[in-house]
């Protein structure tokens, strides 16, 4: 059984600009290589993405194209900064278009995330680790994600400004060592086993669905119900 | 296959007073009945649990006796009030109660609480659940716990004081009738999967641990790892 | 001694779609109207703003024309939306950018939001806006601002979907109408008393701040010192 | 004209055990001797304290002796632990019993708390800081107070377990040394403009306030509203 993992690396740095959240984000994915999970990086703020909370915005909008991956994904990991204290600006943003995913279901009537397992990266170089990951993990539990135990990474540095993830050596800390290990397994583990025995539509479908009925769900989203 | 639930109504009201929190856990056991899942709820608040961070603090700790059946059940509901916004002391106390459990791990080197499904209830008059429920859910999954989709419910009043769940009614509220549908069939039917197909202890045991050897463990632990 | 204040609707939506944050705006700047409060407000949104931590990102940035208002105004009115429980994209990104005045100093080296007043207004169907609320004035407050008693207003429906304040007919909300009165007094009146009697530029300067030597400070930076 | 200040250190340990907290409170209290702003700090761990949300819960409820300092004071410092990313039990607790603090008005009909000052000091072994100061400096503005610029000071170390303030030697960091002396400047310095400067009672007071009515508010309470 083959496992795919997408990460989103919410950093506010383009391409190619080095990434401190990519520098964690690295640790974890090489796990998946020994894992066997295939896996796939990008960064939104690459793409041409307004703010908004639906699927697809019209006019240029690349929202479409990630979401397609999102869905098609066993695991979804969240990279992003930390700034002032809380996720950034373009991790709020991705979780935000991802409220579209609310008017489509599955093919059993759940919302589309259903089965797909969570997961967090957060660097930052100081406090504030806390704050971003378990925002991130509940939105993604509210979306339909399922959560492991111990499904965030995360590097900080102590109280104060400083340096980041790479300049501070944070590869080599062994408690995100450790944390990263952790995640990259537990994802894994639970994807693995949702994968065989998924989560019964039973007592979590949106009200109102029916299988040969689609009536009200919008259809311009990808991988969502096509009745 | 019998699944245990624990429920935790961390109210800041001593038996019998009335808990507008314990409105809405009604609802969720509700449901457990149906779902065949056998279920307890105690009030933390009628015990004596000094504050303190590990699993007994000697002399009159009663949280022992708590931590007992937190470490028996299949499913680990926490229920709490919005005080300022935010989950009520009585929960972070418990919440930190339970960091006594790091100290010890289940029969295969994993925190205790691995295999343990979590999920939240949260009653306050106006705004606050989320805050109530991230930090919780991911405080939970942090100690091992697993977070089914949409793991938690909710009632609150619109902005600013006004009654409270039993006063105004929300056992009738939709939203809040549905999410505790939700919540209690998925964490249920996540606690089902994980009693029959466990997370794997592959990548994500306590450092050092040894199946012959427990030293180093905390063996005054009820429940905890016992070599 | 006449009084300006800014405020800056984060909202996600383009001018002239209609924004239910805007909605409680108005009452708020209605307010400062019988107060005598120059105000006038924007939403960043319309604007061209790249993400970013630096207060001029180049090629088009539209933010230094913003922060030139922020810092020519006594009173900093931050308005948004709530999007999954917390604040919502563009109110980050707007704190984020804010970030760059950390560079410069006032003329006499406090960060140059010193003795400006800081107050929030906070819309969303639901829950979350403690946290919208609390997360962007203890930014504003690292960033120099005071924080006067009561410097909130927000209006929220009760929990789950539902209609927005336009609809919901927020504006008659009691608590509401309430708060945003306290609110546009309590900026006003702190706003008033600082600019007569400012925090003294004592225990409070920038390390390294010389009243002569500009050297080190961002002289790109409207409205910075500019020795 | 002199000032006083009260510092609750809200530590999870009763007196005499070692508190971290306190290592870094008394950094600031040191600014205070400099600043000649005269204090007192002590730990409501060490009172009888049930958990509750009014001002005198009878049967040796020992919270009105400590209220009455609150009321009595210029300048309110808040110091806490982190624990699980967010403010400790005994924090949440504190801010819980001054909800009864609404109950009541100063001479005017304001809350309580106007014109007091509030501030924050936070230790942890890692992450949470930014949590902890902006939850609470938010629940102390809606009580009443001001909060001035850099009001918090906070020492945490890099990510994961590990020493703690004293044993990690953070009085002697940098920032935290930094922080610390700002936050006391900065309390004193709004205190003594708003002891000379109060904020008006325009605009703010609890509505049905009349000077020579008192029927309604709490008469019990220590410090509230008497007429």
């Amino acid at each position: 059984m083959e496992l795919t993992a997408l990460v989103l690396n919410c950093t506010l740095k383009k391409s190619p600009e080095p990434s401190n959240t990519q520098g964690l984000i690295d640790i974890v994915t090489g796990h998946f290589d020994e894992l066997g999970v295939k896996h796939e990086t990008l960064r939104p703020v690459d793409y041409n993405i307004p703010f908004g909370v639906v699927s697809d915005m019209g006019e240029g909008d690349e929202w479409p194209q990630i979401l397609e991956k999102v869905l098609a994904a066993d695991i979804l990991i969240i990279g992003m900064s930390i700034w002032f204290g809380v996720r950034n600006s373009v991790s709020q943003m991705v979780i935000e278009r991802l409220d579209g995913t609310y008017n489509t279901t599955n093919d059993v009537g759940q919302y589309p995330l259903y089965n797909t397992v969570g997961g967090v990266v957060v660097t930052g170089n100081e406090d504030g680790a806390h704050a971003c990951a378990e925002t991130t993990l509940f939105n993604l539990s509210h979306l339909g994600c399922a959560i492991p135990p111990n499904a965030d990474t995360y590097w900080v540095g102590d109280a104060g400004p400083g340096p980041s993830f790479i300049e501070a050596g944070g590869k080599d800390h062994p408690y995100t060592q450790k944390t990263a290990s952790w995640m990259a397994h537990n994802v894994t583990h639970l994807a693995r086993i949702l994968k065989e025995h998924p989560i019964p539509p039973e007592g979590n479908t949106v009200p109102g669905w029916q299988p040969e009925d689609c009536s009200g769900h919008d259809d311009r989203m990808p991988g969502g119900h096509v009745g």
